[in-house]
């Protein structure tokens, strides 16, 4: 009973921020620092779609509340995108804008779980995802697919996990923290097996803009009936401070996932949803094309200063660094790290890989990034 | 089950916005319109506290992630203004910046409730509430107060509902919808019985800034170790569509509240921050006094063109027009103004008040607020 002075036991036992320690010790840190820690970027969004652009005098009432749908420009500009980039039929009835992607994927848990239902999460995954299906009293059950060689060994690690109990499988490509794509006979063969067995498919897309080798594959056209699909302005455009993202799936699938919104967030963000309408246009265009050549040369630099793969999309690198560690594992590693400015995440954030840590290549300047991933690299080959 | 095709079967039975047929035909309403359905303003925000204020040149970054707590600066500021206008000691710890007032009680909710845990809602009350216990599996119990003459009967209304699934009581006071500032008497009597049964408090105090008479009684001081206060400057500073309210709580409930909210929503927008930081000056003062004074002669004038008590605070009218319903009941009503361009909400949404309806007397300008109230007034006196 959690009465006064208990919270929820299931929150109660929830970890907090793993890195709030280090950041800390970070912020006081004496000489120059690497925070590359953050899937953020160091770019600010293109003229014309900052929060100053978006001014009262062209848009009276911006800061009034909007439709906790969305701005419905915006939901029609979104719209037809996805329709044009996908093939599938899409109206602004398929779409939700959410307060980023945490928001669109923390109202589809809440829409789609009832207490013990079991969510198969492809790993490793993005941070939040596991808390996001716990906090609605779901179960993450996590699929390493990090060793698996073709699409009959991913279908084994998802069968050997799927109980009474999955209803749904999530799915995030290109991948944070991997930085891997995954191939379309992957997908295809997810998208199979899910429709021998009833699942529904959260398909997390929020780096589709950022594909470097290989092609990005759309699940939705796969199999929309039971696809709702996750994407961000925040990755896409530099506005992870706006909090705009948006959820696209079958008209009854947002109706439900909207009255969970509503309660969690109400809507996204009035100035952000015009700003990101803005950037659907041609000013985001450029921008994305700058950021692009900007990354991916980034990325790049940053996997062969590493001797490590390059990364195929997102925004990140993730190491296998047993090799390398003490008696202390990643925790004795971060501490040395932050000793010397360098800032990375552990690999535990993102499932069960105690021996791995995460480098975001793009959360700081290139001077700045270039020379933190020296100062793991030379920590490295200590 | 709720595999494909289905969604929970609790978010499945949930209604959606009562409001969205009617808005649609409000829409496309031929001739002026009068919308006072919705909790707003018409006041643009202050200078200097707008979005189009905050300028990337003043702030580098504003357009990235903020830790999920808040923005350290409005933190430290909302903690200042918290210890100055209660007496109670507060810090920054104590303090969770949220995504309006609603993703802080939703993160609230999420935090504090296990499945079936009760939550009683002294009502009529804000609409969002119910919903939001609702989403987190709890049961949220409605708890009236309209016809309660003195405290003793305040607390027999709480006693009668009590169960040993109870874990808070939900009050909110400057009321919506009815305009009611509960007296201090009421609040002492509930914050002891909460004490004798080892309750949760949970306070809305959006409206803090606008009581036009008697005094807002802060729930905090009676019970600091047991209060979560929800307020925003989405109401007190006319940013609703900014997403920005704050929690304050004791410093153990808030790490737990944190996790939540980083599921939910991660942050309250970084830019909007900046901007509520700014509200905290003398610019949002002046603003808060001028709206005020506005408000106050606005709800007064309201209050007397319908023959009901002038409002004690917040923005609305709660009106019993049980002698002027037909057989359609509320919902008849409603589509008769739609079709003179008036639209207020059903009682229904506050609690079981099927014959009420509620006006939002600052949502449009003044001469639409009056043109509307007497739309309202005449129909009321056919």
């Amino acid at each position: 009973m959690p009465k006064f002075p208990m919270a929820s036991p299931l929150v109660s036992a929830m970890g907090g921020n793993p890195y709030s320690a280090l950041a800390h010790r970070l912020a006081t840190f004496d000489g120059r620092t690497f925070p590359l820690h953050v899937g953020d970027t160091w770019m600010e969004p293109a003229v014309g779609t900052r929060q100053e652009d978006i001014r009262v005098a062209d848009h009276p009432g911006v800061h009034k509340y909007v439709s906790p749908q969305g701005y419905r420009p915006l939901l029609e500009a979104i719209a037809a995108r996805v329709a044009s980039r996908t093939g599938v039929k899409t109206t602004w009835e398929n779409v939700l804008v959410t307060a980023g992607g945490t928001g669109g994927l923390g109202a589809v848990a809440g829409a789609m779980l009832s207490p013990g239902d079991e969510v198969l999460i492809a790993a490793p995954h993005w941070p939040l995802i596991a808390g996001i299906v716990r906090i609605f009293h779901g179960k993450p059950v996590r699929v390493p697919l990090d060793q698996c060689a073709d699409e009959g060994q991913v279908i084994q690690a998802f069968e050997a996990r799927r109980t009474e109990r999955t209803v749904a499988a999530y799915l995030n490509t290109p991948n944070n923290p991997t930085g891997v794509v995954y191939p379309r006979e992957w997908i295809q063969a997810v998208v199979n097996w899910s429709e021998q067995h009833g699942l529904w498919l959260w398909s997390d897309e929020v780096y589709e803009d950022y594909v470097y080798e290989g092609v990005h594959t759309y699940v939705r056209p796969l199999a929309p009936e039971r696809t709702i699909s996750a994407f961000s302005f925040s990755k896409a455009y530099g506005m992870a401070g706006n909090r705009v993202g948006y959820i696209v799936a079958p008209r009854d699938v947002i109706r439900h996932v909207l009255k969970v919104s509503t309660h969690t967030f109400y809507s996204a963000p009035t100035s952000s949803q015009v700003a990101a309408l803005r950037a659907l246009g041609p000013a985001g265009d450029a921008w994305v094309a700058e950021a692009f050549d900007k990354y991916r040369t980034l990325g790049r630099m940053a996997a062969d200063t590493l001797g490590v793969s390059r990364p195929q999309g997102s925004t990140f690198l993730f190491l296998d660094v047993a090799s390398r560690l003490d008696a202390r594992g990643v925790p004795g590693m971060l501490e040395d790290l932050v000793s010397r400015g360098l800032l990375i995440a552990p690999g535990g954030s993102f499932g069960d890989y105690p021996t791995h840590v995460r480098v975001c290549f793009t959360c700081a300047p290139p001077e700045v990034v270039e020379e933190g991933v020296h100062v793991l690299a030379d920590y490295l080959s200590r």
